[in-house]
Order: C-alpha cells, then structure tokens, then sequence
C-alpha cells in the first residue's frame, strides 16, 4: 500500500491533544511540556513473527498492544503520557485493510488514554510489518518512580495476575482460542492510574512493569537497586484463562512476559486495591545478593531469571 | 547476536548528557527540558535495501546516515537536539562486527552534535537490519519554524547543493565508487547550525530539509503555507561529484533526495554563508496554487514534484 495514503489516513484520525503543538504534517512534532515537568521517552518494537503473527493476532489486537508496550513503560515511571509516534514499515503485499485495523486498535488505546498520535513515519519493508511506538509523557521534575530506589525490607508488589499471556501464546500454539478468554494477552491495559496514585504519594521505592516476565523484571530492580530479593511462591497472582476457567501454572506466571502489569517494592503498606486494580504483596527486598524463592512449605531456593524469548526460534 | 550484549554496548559508549537524568536502564528515560521550551520529536527508520545496501554502504557510513536523518528534520525546525533513542532489529546472521561499526558511526555523529544516545530498543528481526531512530529536540517556547508560514513574495533559499546524494546513488548501481567523491551521501551533515541562526533572529518564514528531493520538499511547503512557487533552474546550486569533479544534471538536484540541505523562505536577505554554509536564492514564493519552473531563457513550466522513491522497486 502506498506510504501516502497511509500518512493521510494516520493524520485524518489523529486527535491533536492539550500537548500537541504541531502533530503530524511537519519536520518534527512541536509539544508542549508542562513547566516543572521532566520528560519521559520510551521506544518499542512490534514486529511480526516476533512480537505478534498475523495468523494468531487480529490487525486490532495488534494495533492495541503496539500502543500498550509504551503506555506501560510510562506507567512504570509513574508518568503521564502526552503524545505516541508510530514508525510503520510495511511490505507491499500488506492489505490496505489489514493497516486500517491495525490503526483502529492502536488509536482505540490512544482515545482511551487520551494520548495524540502526533507523528511519525512510514516505509516499505523488505519483508513483513515492523512497528516501532514512541511514547512521551512527563512527571514533576524529580518524581519519577525509577528501577534503583528499593532498599531492603521493602514490601514487593504486582498489579493484577500473572502469566494470562504467556498462557495465551501457550495455547495459540495448539490451535484456536476466543480472545474473550485470554483478556490479559488479547487486550490489556496499561496500568498508568495504579503508576500515577503511587508517584503522586511518593509510595513506590523502584517500579518496573512486567513485560519480560516476573523472574527477568525482578532481577532488573535487584541489578539496579544492588539488591536481592525473596519471593513466596504462594503469594504470586496466577492468572485464571481459558474456558473452563482455570489458573496459570507457577512456571508461567514466575516467567512468562506481556503481562504488562506493575511490579514495584514500598516500604509502606499498599491497599489490595488500586484505582480498581488488585495489588498483592509477593515478597520482600532483601540485602542480597540474587533473588531467592520461598515454597509453601518454607523451603528456599535460587530464583534464576528466565528471560521471555517471545517466540524466537519458532518455526 | 545477543539483544543483551547490544543494549550493554550502547549504554557503555552511551554519553549521558545535560539533557539526560536517567538514560539507558530504565522504563523510560528521563530528560530535562529548559524552562520556557517547547519540544520536538521526530522518528525515522533506515532499513536495510530501502535506505542502505550492505553492498554499497560500510556500517559506519549507515549509522553516520541513520542519526542525521533524525537531526536533520531537528535543524528544519531551527532546534537544538536534546537527545536521540535508536530501537534496531538485526537478523540473528547480521555479524557482531557490522553492529559495532554501525554504532561507532552513530555516536561519531551523536558525539559530534553533542547528542546522549538515552534509549532505545533491540530486537531479533525475522530478516535484515531494520533502524528506527528517534530525536527529541527543543526551542524557545513558539519559535520553532514550521513548513506553514512561507508568503508571497517571500525568496526561497537552499544550503549547500543538491543532488549530490542521488548522483551517488545512480553511481553506485554501476560499480563501487570512492565515498570521498560523493562526500555529501556517504557523510551528510546535518544543517543543524544555519537553522538554529535562522530560527534566533526570526528570519525563516518556513522551512524544511530536502530529503525527498527539492521538488517534493518545496511542494510540501507550498501545501502548508497555501502558496505558489517559482524557481530559476539556472540558479539551483548543483552539487559537484565523481573523478574528476562534475556538475550533477539537472534532474538530480531537482528531484533527488537524501541531501539533508535546508530549504527555507524568507521575507528578509540573506547572507551567502551562514555558519560556513553557502546558502542560494533559488526563487521566490508566489501566489500560487503551484509550482513554476522558469528556464534560463526565461520560459515557463509547470513544476511537478517527483517523490524519491530510495531503492523501491529495485531488483
């Protein structure tokens, strides 16, 4: 499809917002930044047969997720997002339709966040979809949550369940599934209202959000905080998926990734609900170092971080 | 090769600068923004066999290439580049070596232009190299120039010379070629000093960099600026390349792309240097609608623009 009509019908349904200046349409996008503001910037890949397949993922589900990936990284921070930038390369065989599904369920999450898609740019690709999203945000100058603030004896904590995704890709990969039964891999939302409650009262030492799986983003807080960890096996939400109904098995929900939820350590007592999402306390920062794991029946041992490989090396 | 060992190379060459609070190993990164600016953002992809040839072009060359796009469309706005975020997927057979080269040519530039690498993203590609890079800039709060504000009677301007970058392109489909003899593609340097002294004194009515060619570029402006154009073929500054030196052709720096020069209109004079930068009158601005093209015997034709296409559709 051409790059043109793409840039057109991207601009067409582009909402300029409060912090958009000049959108798309000029060299650069022109934003304005709250005065006392410090500026948040993430990038993130989507691409296929990586990050999605096109037999497995609707356009829309696609599309949303794409705008999810950085929503969640500005959450992390206890950011408010303010614009997205969509770097799109398309093979030429790609289906007009198909780009405008994709588009429909990324500027979904962007009406429902209410973040402008103010620009960005377009190709033809050698071969398949690459999607690039760069969210900006912004928080009071000094108040974002970093990954290097926990200090041992702090509470660690997740937002909702874990491993509904990894479960999903799971059973994707056996056959068919209804989206409607795997919400947290089909369509979720970024916790930016969970990031912003904790940032505003100060209450969040380090913040990650969950996308390379528990293990893997756990570990980062630890490497940046120079911290160890325990965690209670029994206290990780295991997401319940399927139909029937039933909940995630441990590995997935230690390891699995996407689940875009927060993972954040405080010293002060959290309510088990935030901004309508459930919280659980999962363990606690320790001196270190490494990440240590308590079973049911109190034994420990060495929780090694299990990287989410997405599905490289698939077939 | 690792996405782990990439990010941990870039965040050591990264250089942390004043715009950056928290760079690479976050969520996000966290930048400064000088009180009273406003920002800009711009996305730009370098793919492998549209933007480059692993053939044609040596790493250092596209990684040079890949942050001057960025800082380019940063200078056609008169801004100051803050910071730059790279996400890159690589095919697990692109060699280690090939990345690091890119890189040493991506933060000669970054270096050069006194830019913090402060992020990005890594990923396996399903195939080739695949470049997505992100500048983030800023200007005094309503003074960056934008593409809308060219009137008639305004002159038209152009730094440098054009169709240097399209010369070396048709050269290189015919064999190897010396890159010092086409200096302006395989080393561009972006226009970042003249747009900052024209955006201070207010001098440029509208602006934009040609990198898709002076003839799109120009209609570009027209289109926002809701004007006409009229240029003296005779007075196009053409770009003097190969061994021994020669004039571009006409059509060249009429309709080639990937200069990186600015192009610019303005109610004031201009001097013929700015910043050690030859700057040429090429026209004026004119009621319009359209674009005009006057020869040197003084005849009149329509001026169309013709879209750099880059490699697309080649075999």
């Amino acid at each position: 499809m051409g790059e043109k009509s793409l840039i057109e019908r991207v601009r067409r349904r582009a909402r300029d917002g409060a912090a958009v200046v000049t959108g798309i349409g000029d060299d650069c996008a022109v934003l304005r930044v709250p005065a006392g503001h410090q500026l948040l910037v993430t990038t993130d890949f989507t691409l296929e047969n990586v990050h999605f397949r096109r037999e497995w993922h609707p356009p829309e589900v696609v599309g949303w997720r794409c705008l999810t990936r950085g929503l969640s990284d500005i959450a992390a921070m206890g950011g408010e997002p303010r614009a997205a930038f969509l770097s799109m390369a398309l093979e030429r065989v790609i289906p007009q339709k198909w780009v405008n599904r994709f588009l429909a369920g990324l500027l979904e999450a962007a009406e429902e966040f209410r973040v402008p898609l103010a620009g960005g740019d377009t190709a033809q690709s050698a071969g398949g979809i690459q999607a690039d999203i760069v969210l900006v945000g912004s928080v009071p100058k000094g108040t974002a949550v970093l990954r290097s603030g926990a200090r041992p004896g702090d509470g660690i904590y997740v937002t909702g369940e874990l491993g509904g995704s990894a479960a999903a890709i799971a059973r994707l990969r056996e056959g068919r599934v209804r989206a409607a039964d795997y919400e947290r891999h089909f369509h979720p939302v970024a916790r930016v209202e969970v990031g912003r409650w904790l940032r505003r009262r100060g209450l969040a030492s380090a913040m990650i959000d969950v996308s390379d799986g528990l293990s893997t983003d756990l570990e980062h807080i630890c490497e940046e905080s120079g911290v160890g960890a325990e965690i209670e096996v029994a206290a990780i939400p295991r997401a319940r998926v399927g139909r029937p109904a039933r909940q995630v098995g441990f590995d997935l929900a230690l390891h699995g990734g996407e689940d875009y939820e927060l993972l954040f350590a405080s010293a002060r007592k959290i309510p088990a609900k935030l901004a309508g999402v459930r919280v659980t306390r999962i363990g606690r920062i320790a001196r270190g170092p490494g990440m240590v794991l308590i079973e049911a029946g109190g034994r420990r041992r060495r929780l090694l971080a299990r990287g989410w490989e997405h599905f490289k090396g698939d077939s």
